[in-house]
């Protein structure tokens, strides 16, 4: 009698079925029922683990179904001896005596490892005041809307089109998506060949630094600016320039002559939020034209702006293929889906396909459908609206809140209406790690600003707020919260 | 009246409300419906259309619901104008006029588009005799299976989990089960920690290659091997050795002893299906030890093997962390899907990791999750149960044909059991490449073998047939078809 395997801790929280069924499975697999007796009788199962007889049932005939177990008349069910593994695999070679591990640190070519990075916490989400930048709120994801797209993604004609390899090339239906309703909205109109899909705004970026950089080629980063950015660019031995910003984006002057790549992000910078002018932007045009810069516009943000008439992006004013688009689907759907494309001259194009196809051939297809269902049904467009609203709204609430209890931090009053996060300064003295530790006691989860900057020995007392993931109502007292915490160190 | 806008031309293949809905969403977006105009009356677009009345109040109900249009009272519905995107972006910036276009070949650090890759015809779904390798036979897949597990992983606790950005980690269910479930298949067990999920083997395989290589290190392909590798490890200006292979598969000797990696395929070699012999194995992992090289694995292949005690694999018998072991799912599931995964010395897992995170964070959440389940839920071994007895009956097929129609054409007996290929050897003066070009034009699908030589002049003479994609019964008349197109050239 096999009675003695069946002990199950259920989780409340998934059905029992697929429970049971994973913990049978599991069982088989790892070889653990003999096969010369039968399996407990339904009757007799659903008694061990008080559960419906009906439901035991289900579960065998799913598995005769999926052939693990077999019915032998008048004897019961049998483990089919097709799925029972316990034949140990023969590892009788021998190795040699004077073994020893390799010397990994040796072989590294870079650590990127020892690299600094923008910590987020991977638990954020209890956090009771998740002041986090980059991630979603999850209350407001159109969650019928998604599975309606996975459902037709997976029925119909497109059945099984996603189990393809598409070797370098895109769903067509996203790159025909983006072209006509993503792009035409931030004043850009181009051709199919022009856009690669790419698996987020980073990837775009490693692409690039991969195909046009080595250790001759200058590049200019907004500082305060894109961690990732100068860490990608460096990974590639780049040469870095590093431009200071002010209230209206990048400075753009001389210093940024010799630069082969100018790497902005005119929408909302990151991490001021501030909006690039549109006498800056005609000035950098001006200038990468006449000294033979490529510019790299990261977009990053701009679907969720709240402003009516919002600038374009620079690519729409490019008449000569100098601007490099990065968009995202981060922003406006869901980080975790890992979506992002690039614009650009055809000839380049073509390069970042022929690379990425030796990178990864292409982002996941069942993806791409997906998303240009969501594009082509109009759910992207409501859940932007929708976006806008709460993020305004939002914007609204957190300023309100820093006006009242944390009025002297304030850096800027030109805050893109498509930022999701503002950037607060404290007093000279304070330093914002310690701050961010002491309030994560409070449940206040804050980014310490100094990872932003991209020169050595960064100013210590910025910080950053994001309120893309926190609930609306917590934002008032979160910031109270943190008036207090910083109260310990004015 | 805006009836005029309503001429739709319906794909007979898709729902009648996706097409009316996704029409309407388009007029709207791109500002092509008037605001001051009510729209046709259900009644009246049914006629129009030649739909039933209830499918377009069912289309207009959502498209209220989503925001795009309003009800008002006696009057009809109306575009919402928050929807209607007429403004032109202002776009009046003046461009210098002396511009021009970059010279982009002068900035191409490497141009990977002139590479020599192995080409897949997009359309390969239409030939007759569709002899290719890599692609999977649609009929088989276990689509309601598959459409479980997406269901599950989005419902219930696991509801929107995979909305989030996991920075670097990947999703611990799926850890778990390749741990637990996949890797013990193959002799292999090892910590969590020593795991990392990649977007399928080229991406391993970039991985390393960006992490470890540079222009003094010396990696070993196999030749003819795997196309890929040689232009993922040129990249990044690896120097190639390359080593011959026989019948036993890598032929190991000391030609391999100043390399410092050494790639192999040794569960089925790629292109020629053998097996790496028992001996073989021993010996390359002496060499190893001794010579301080490192083993990269690509068992690519491996657990669709037909055998009931295949040979484990090098990564079991490796006590010092001198293999790295990388697997996939193209073959098992999905080649569409895009996941993979690398097993090897925590150290090495670390600095991977942390260039993963930069190259595009993690691999997307929600196919994660989706595949744990399948996994879980035991439909993966159900259906590899399935692919086995098929590849298996599909092998006895070829190899029949083949001793029927082309049987001095045999290079090898000692292919892998879990060969979906066959790789052949036409007379020394025939170029197979335009054998390949006639046999397209009898709808036959092969591919040259000349690609997958490491060296210059390459044999013309080899070509290989994948059997994977092809159905059953048209491997005989295909092959029957194949020695009708070779009998033009011999």
């Amino acid at each position: 009698m096999l009675e003695q395997y069946f002990h199950i801790e259920f989780d409340p929280e998934r059905t029992l079925q697929d429970q049971i069924r994973e913990f049978i499975v599991n069982l088989i697999l790892t070889g653990g029922l003999p096969l010369d007796e039968p399996l407990p009788s339904s009757r007799h199962l659903s008694k061990m683990l008080g559960v419906s007889r009906n439901t035991i049932v289900l579960i065998y005939e799913s598995l005769v179904d999926s052939g693990f177990i077999e019915a032998r008349s008048r004897k019961g069910f049998f483990v089919n001896h097709t799925f029972h593994n316990t034949e140990a695999l023969s590892t009788n070679l021998v190795q040699e005596e004077n073994a020893s591990s390799p010397d990994w640190s040796a072989r590294f070519q870079k650590q990127p490892s020892n690299e600094i990075n923008i910590v987020k916490p991977y638990d954020w989400q209890k956090f009771e005041y998740p002041f986090i930048y980059g991630q979603v709120q999850k209350d407001f994801f159109p969650l019928e809307q998604w599975r309606d797209c996975v459902r037709k993604s997976m029925s119909g004609q497109w059945n099984k089109y996603w189990i393809n390899d598409l070797v370098d090339s895109d769903d067509p239906l996203l790159i025909e998506q983006i072209r006509t309703r993503l792009l035409p909205r931030r004043g850009i109109y181009v051709e199919s060949s022009e856009i690669l899909i790419t698996i987020g705004t980073q990837n775009s970026l490693y692409l690039l630094a991969n195909l046009l950089c080595n250790q001759t080629t200058k590049v200019a980063l907004e500082n305060p600016g894109f961690r990732d950015a100068l860490n990608i660019f460096s990974l590639f031995n780049a040469k870095i320039h590093r431009q200071p910003i002010d209230q209206h984006g990048l400075i753009v002057n001389d210093d940024l002559k010799t630069c082969d790549y100018l790497y902005v992000t005119p929408s909302t910078q990151v991490p001021t939020g501030v909006e690039l002018s549109k006498e800056r932007r005609q000035r950098l045009l001006n200038l990468s034209t006449k000294h033979d810069c490529i510019i790299i516009e990261d977009d990053y943000d701009a679907e969720v702006n709240m402003k009516h008439n919002p600038q374009p992006a620079l690519k729409a004013l490019d008449k000569n293929n100098r601007v490099i688009y990065i968009g995202s689907m981060s922003k406006s759907i869901s980080p975790g889906l890992r979506v992002g494309f690039m614009v650009a001259d055809e000839e380049l194009i073509t390069e970042v396909r022929a690379l990425r196809r030796l990178m990864y051939r292409h982002p996941p297809v069942n993806i791409q459908r997906q998303l240009s269902l969501f594009l082509s049904l109009g759910y992207h467009d409501t859940y932007l609206r929708k976006l806008r609203v709460i993020n305004a709204s939002k914007l609204q609430r957190i300023n309100a809140a820093i006006d009242r209890h944390l009025p002297n931090m304030r850096t800027s009053e030109h805050v893109s209406a498509g930022a999701t996060s503002v950037w607060l300064k404290a007093p000279e003295h304070v330093n914002t790690e310690e701050v961010a530790w002491l309030a994560a006691q409070s449940s206040i989860l804050m980014e310490p600003g100094a990872v932003h900057f991209t020169a050595e020995n960064p100013p210590q007392n910025y910080f950053r707020l994001g309120f893309s993931a926190i609930e609306s109502h917590k934002i008032e007292p979160g910031i109270a919260a943190l008036k207090n915490v910083f109260d310990h160190f004015i």
